[in-house]
C-alpha cells in the first residue's frame, strides 16, 4: 500500500507519499481501508520530530480515519468485513490501510458521509473524555473554549449547547467569531483586542468560567486560574504557548478549583475503549439527530498531506482539514 | 459568655480570654455549650490578622469543637437539647457557647469522649472530601500524605489503609516517622534527609503516587507533580510553602494529571452539609468500629489557647491539640 511517510523530519515538504508493507491486524484488531483521514496539531509536531508515536504505534502519522473494514484480527466480534466505520488511531491514518484496536472503532453516524466521518473521532473523544469526563460540564454553567473556531473548539461548543450550557470562545478574528456564533456561541471574544479575563467577568456577572478547555497551556494559565469560577475546572489539551508556567495556588484554593492535563495517543487500549464507547453513547445520537455537525474547513487529497499541515501552521482554518484517500 | 478575642493581631499572647456577648441561634442553627475546641493551623493565621473570618461568621477564632447542645434555632429538626455532638464551624469554637447550623453538626461516635470528639470535625471532612470526594483514593492505590504527623496526617493514614490503600508519608523526624507507621503507614520518609521523589519512585517500581494531599503549596508544587503516577490527582489543601509556583505543564499532561486546591472555611452552607453527611456515613463506622481514632497530642485549658499556637508553631506535636472550656 502507499501511505505518507517521514523520512527526515522537517516542514511540510518533509511528507513523503510512499509504497510501505501493508499492516496486518493483530489480535483484537480490524484492518480498516481507509476512505479519509484528518490533520491534527500533534501531527505537524510528529513531522518536525518533537513527537514519537508511542511504543507498538504505526510509525505513519494520522490519529483518526474513515472507511471500510477489509479484515478481521483474531478474538473481535460485533465488527464484519465491509463495514462503514471511523476509528481513534495511535498512528497510521494517513495511508491506503491501516490496523486498528476493535475498541477505538466508531460506527458512521446517520446521516453523514463516510469522508466527512473522518472529522469526528479525536474532536469527539478529546471534547467529550475532557469536558464532560474529567471537568464534568453541567446544564446552565458556562464552558470557556480556546481556539473556538478550531476542530476541538467547534465540537466543544456544538456539545457543550447540546447539553445546555453557555458557551464563551477566544478567537483571532471576527470571521472565526462569526462562525462560532453560528455553531451556538454566545460569548464571543476577539484574543486579539479583548482580555478574555475580563470578557468572561462581564459576562457572568463577575462569577468566571465554571470549566475552561485549553490548548495554550503556559501562556494562559495564570489568566485561566483568573477566569475561573468557584468549583471552577481547567482542562489543558494542548500548550502551544509553552510546557511550564506559574500556577496562582492562592487563587485556585479560594475558589476550589482544579487543572487537569490529559492527551489521547498515550493512554492505554481499555482507557481510549472506555472514552470511545462512551462517545458512542452520548456524542453518536447528537450527531445523529443533527444537534451536532462535523465542522470541515477543506478536503484535500491524502498524497497532498503536506499542503494540509501548511493550512494548520497558517491557522487560518475553521474546524477540520480532512485529507482524501485515492480512490475514495 | 467568655470566648478567646483577639484586640490585636499578634503572637500567641494576642489571644486573650475575655467577656463577650453569648452567640443566639439563627435560622436552622443550634446553639452548642462548648466542651472542647481544638487548634487549626487557619487560626493562627487568624490571630496574626492574615486570615479574617468569612462574612457572617463569628470573629472568634476556633473551626471545630465538641459540646452539647444546649437551644434549638427556628427550621432545626433531628436534634434535641442535650445532645452530645462535635461540630464543623466558620468560627467561634474557642468559647464557651457557638451557634452552628444544623448540617455541620456530627453526633459523637461511639466509644469516644465528649473532649476526644472535638478532634474530628477538621480533619475527617478535610481529608474526606479532598482525598476521597475530590480524588477519588480507591482500594490499592498509593497515598502520599506530607506532614504524615499533624493532625489531618495521622486522620489521612488511617482512613486511606482503611479504604485498602497503601499509604506513604513525610515527616521531619524519626519520632513522627515511628508515630505514622503505628498508624499504619507503609512508607516512611524523612524530608530532612530524603527526596520524596526519588523515594515514592523506589517504593511504587517508578509508579509514583495516585493521590498526594500537600500542605506545603508552592514550595512541592514542581516535585508533587513528578511524584504522581500517570492519572494522579494532587490534592493542595496548605499552603504553608507559599503561594505560587511553577507547574510542569508538559508532566502534567504526559501523566494526564489533576491538581486540585480547596478549602472548607470559606464553602457555602450546603457544601459544608454534604461534605459532613458524607462523613458520617463513610467515615463514623469506621471511627465507631475502632479502624480510625483521633491522634491527640494533648490537651490544654481553652483559656491558655496562646499556649497551643505555641505548640503548633514550634511543630514538635503529633495529631491535635485540644482546648477544653472551663468546667467541661
Amino acid at each position: 500500500m502507499h501511505a505518507i511517510t517521514i523520512p527526515e523530519a522537517g516542514g511540510p515538504e518533509a511528507l513523503v507519499w510512499a509504497e510501505v508493507p501493508d499492516p496486518v491486524p493483530g489480535e483484537g484488531e480490524v484492518l480498516v481501508e481507509v476512505t479519509a483521514a484528518a490533520v491534527n496539531r500533534a501531527d505537524l509536531l510528529q513531522r518536525q520530530g518533537f513527537y514519537d508515536p508511542p511504543p507498538g504505534a504505526s510509525p505513519h502519522p494520522g490519529l483518526e480515519c474513515s472507511g471500510r473494514i477489509a479484515d478481521i484480527g483474531p478474538g473481535v466480534s460485533g465488527w464484519s468485513v465491509g463495514d462503514e466505520v471511523c476509528a481513534l488511531l495511535s498512528g497510521g491514518g494517513y495511508a491506503e490501510k491501516v490496523a486498528v484496536p476493535a475498541g477505538q472503532l466508531l460506527p458512521v453516524p446517520a446521516g453523514l458521509s463516510l469522508v466527512e466521518a473522518a472529522a469526528l473521532p479525536e474532536v469527539t473523544c478529546t471534547v467529550w473524555s475532557n469536558v464532560f469526563m474529567v471537568a464534568h460540564l453541567r446544564p446552565g454553567e458556562t464552558l470557556l473554549v480556546h481556539g473556538g473556531s478550531s476542530g476541538i473548539g467547534t465540537m466543544a461548543i456544538q456539545l457543550a449547547k447540546a447539553v445546555g450550557a453557555k458557551v464563551a470562545v477566544t478567537a483571532g478574528s471576527e470571521e472565526k467569531l462569526d462562525r462560532c456564533a453560528q455553531l451556538g456561541a454566545d460569548i464571543l471574544i476577539n484574543y486579539r483586542e479583548q482580555d478574555f479575563v475580563e470578557e468572561i467577568a462581564k459576562a457572568t456577572d463577575g462569577a468566571g468560567a465554571d470549566v475552561i478547555l485549553d490548548n495554550m497551556g503556559a501562556k494562559y494559565l495564570d489568566r485561566n486560574v483568573k477566569a475561573l469560577a468557584v468549583n471552577g475546572r481547567l482542562a489543558i489539551i494542548g500548550m502551544q504557548g509553552g510546557v511550564r508556567g506559574e500556577l496562582d495556588i492562592a487563587t485556585l484554593l479560594n475558589k476550589r478549583a482544579a487543572v487537569s492535563a490529559t492527551s489521547l495517543r498515550a493512554r492505554p487500549l481499555d482507557e481510549k475503549a472506555a472514552i470511545v464507547a462512551a462517545v458512542r453513547e452520548h456524542v453518536w445520537p447528537l450527531v445523529a439527530d443533527g444537534h451536532v455537525r462535523p465542522v470541515i474547513d477543506r478536503k484535500l487529497p491524502m498524497e497532498a498531506a503536506g499542503e494540509g499541515h501548511r493550512v494548520l501552521e497558517a491557522s487560518g482554518h475553521v474546524g477540520k482539514v480532512l485529507l482524501v484517500a485515492p480512490g475514495a
